[in-house]
């Protein structure tokens, strides 16, 4: 049994949805610095060697880099409509850029760089995303190389420190919590859904 | 053209991806008490007679009746993979119970209440969620009448105040912004995607 007792569900359910590419997708939720919460979509890129951490890439001019920066709490939410799960992942989010002196994450970093399709290389050059549109605004479709991450470009990642768990396909519904506790060792119990 | 600048283009989304069932789930964000941001997935119910107001069904003993009484504000995204469409609606959330005051929000929930599944009305009947399950616990399949909701029923609305639509489709993409000033008059604008 891993020390991260999800782990096996999150990665039988991904295993399960593999063949709709929009199980990559996730959603997001952050706190603004006003104290509204934000949610996106983003695109889930995989486990880093760490086994409680989610990668995912973001822009440094994007509005989440801020609210990151003042509140570093984060929690995403995956539905599987395949198999009627959803598991809710919260935890500690951590942006890692040019500046990282983590060299395991700085390589991380630019190995998700690398990963990347071009489209999505070629949008880290656009304008800075929501600002005004401007009739003389170039969005680019020439990708900048995979060898060499621009600055603006981020590793976004989540540490989890708690993950919700809620199948709804049994009768009655079952549902799992499972936390760490503060050095890391997971427990989980089974809850009214 | 109507007020509400964005509902065209979402009601637009919402019939181009009518075909899939999962198409009424979003992801609502709230922020916990403790500062930390919460999201699930939640059933879209359809618009009240307020076309900014969108409606939810909810527990008055789920955690959200308590985070969203501590920090009323909530935002929902949407992601359509069909049109490749994200909408982020951001706002203030209210509950309605038993207690309301309102004629107008009481009658919508009891007309919530009538148009629930038997699954999920008997869902309120069943032990409080998040404790501790327990082999003697009762899951009953049996629902409560369609004409008298229980008094844990909420009807929960979401009245929109920003909303943030991203289209992926273009080449280059698209994202609009549109806002509500403190009389409810809308605007919209075009920004970087």
């Amino acid at each position: 049994m891993p020390a991260e007792l999800w782990r096996p569900s999150l990665d039988l359910a991904l295993h399960r949805n593999r063949s709709r590419p929009e199980m990559r997708l996730v959603q997001l939720a952050t706190v603004r610095p006003d104290g509204r919460p934000a949610i996106r979509t983003v695109v889930f890129r995989g486990f880093l060697d760490d086994p409680r951490k989610l990668a995912f890439a973001t822009d440094s001019r994007s509005a989440k880099r801020a609210e990151i920066e003042a509140n570093p709490r984060g929690e995403i939410c995956w539905y599987f409509p395949e198999t009627r799960e959803q598991f809710r992942v919260s935890g500690m989010l951590a942006l890692i850029g040019p500046g990282s002196t983590d060299p395991a994450l700085r390589q991380a970093r630019a190995d998700l760089w690398a990963e990347l399709g071009d489209e999505v290389r070629a949008g880290f050059t656009w304008p800075a995303p929501r600002e005004p549109r401007d009739a003389a605004s170039r969005f680019s479709d020439v990708p900048p190389a995979p060898s060499s991450p621009v600055e603006n470009f981020l590793l976004l990642t989540l540490t989890a420190t708690e993950v919700d768990h809620l199948e709804l396909q049994g009768d009655p519904q079952h549902r799992w919590i499972y936390e760490a506790d503060p050095r890391g060792r997971w427990s989980g119990r089974e809850v009214n859904p």
